[in-house]
């Protein structure tokens, strides 16, 4: 028996969300039947997070077990060809047994892409988010630290989130410009559901000038989602990468990280 | 009667090219349709330059009369709020009577995006063109200086080309990597059918490594398009924008150009 883990790119639009269901509509459903045809057997994926309907990757990382022996190739190659073609294995590697895609993974990495024109896109149409007000960068900039370290999230954290604890260490939230696109990038040890558009809903919010920096402070004290500003489209959203310890001797030093290949 | 011009982007992959077609599903039969619904009579547009399947536009520049008076936001949001989400009017200004979105036309410009690494695309599938090989980058910008200047473009025209000569004055031909991503940026007065992806045709097999830059004089010289390296995808084709003569006082001095929100 061989663990093998993959890195693999979707688009969100074309799927409804990562975790498999009985429709077969699932990024997991697509990789587990395209997977079958070359391991002979049925397999399972784990992934390093699960992504809603609509929500883009550029790096997922996911593993699974298979009894048969084929060359890295074939798990890349003879996946894609088995695939539609809005999803794509980027990469494989053989990992020891006690890896775990989710279990073993240190930080998750996102990116939201933003467009923020007057006019909707329309080559990006369902690939950015779109406000049509202008922001203003640096108020979103000041606002974005206060959610830097171990706090408690509970008010971008959507109702139905299942996690034991609303607690999770951010340990980069930056917002930065490049003509009218505005990424806001997150590393944490773990996100909630709807964490990120939770979070640039307040910082749109603040952005547009309906409330200061300082407002984000606030929300965090008062752990209470109801109060909140409404949570961001998915549209933007692209599942970065993922941190793994050293010790199990991945590409790039366990930060299997591919930002969106998007932007000016 | 009054005579209005109009900048357009659209994703080419959702229509089959802009030229109007019975079967109404171009560019131009969307546009035309969602303007006449504004103003209430029908429109004929006339654009700097025709696209084909496939093909994007940041910066279609088009033309139409309309005998009714209207708000400029009404020729921009009220026409998109008539449009499919794969198009898009970015601006509307009142031009003279003899300005000509086509005729008056000085220059265009087009940017080809190529993915260049050996899995395909699935995030910018259809958005940009792929190759799996390596491509030499140096050698492409050397060979891309070959077409400046007024020439003739036999080569790299397609058998189906109605301009009356194969003559043309390329600006600007350059090439330039960002990540894995290679962009072909070209200026010129004007192009000839299927011309962009013939060049980038050539400058692939050439970055390949199946001949030296000087290939791309031979091919000038020999005029023949049957004896050159295959057309290139649609995929990663942008028209990105059109320069007019100063005295049309249009947005940008006249050069009305947007680089696609693409790139790394």
């Amino acid at each position: 028996m061989a663990r093998l883990a993959l890195s693999i790119e979707y688009d969100g639009r074309a799927f409804e969300g990562w975790q498999s269901q009985t429709h077969g509509k699932t990024v997991q459903d697509k990789l587990q039947s395209a997977i079958a045809l070359i391991a002979g057997h049925a397999v399972s994926l784990s992934c390093a997070g699960r992504t809603d309907s609509g929500v883009h990757a550029t790096t997922q990382v996911a593993h699974f077990d298979t009894t048969v022996t084929r060359p890295l190739s074939a798990w890349v190659r003879g996946v894609n060809a088995h695939l539609p073609n809005t999803i794509s294995v980027r990469c494989a590697w053989e990992v020891a047994e006690d890896f775990h895609a989710r279990y073993s993974a240190l930080a998750r990495r996102y990116r939201y892409v933003l467009l923020n024109r007057p006019v909707r896109p329309a080559i990006l149409a369902g690939k950015v988010g779109w406000f049509y007000l202008p922001l203003d960068l640096s108020v979103m900039q000041s606002a974005a630290t206060a959610i830097l370290g171990e706090q408690d999230f509970s008010a971008f954290r959507a109702a139905e989130c299942q996690a034991k604890s609303p607690v999770r260490t951010v340990r980069e939230a930056r917002v930065f410009q490049q003509g009218d696109v505005i990424c806001f990038d997150f590393e944490a040890n773990g996100f909630l559901h709807h964490m990120i558009r939770n979070l640039v809903g307040a910082l749109v919010h603040i952005g547009k000038g309906e409330a200061e920096a300082a407002y984000m402070n606030e929300l965090l004290e008062m752990r209470d989602r109801r109060r909140a500003p409404p949570t961001f489209m998915p549209d933007g959203l692209y599942f970065c990468g993922v941190e793994y310890p050293d010790n199990w001797s991945l590409p790039g030093q366990g930060r299997i990280i591919v930002p969106p290949t998007l932007i000016v």
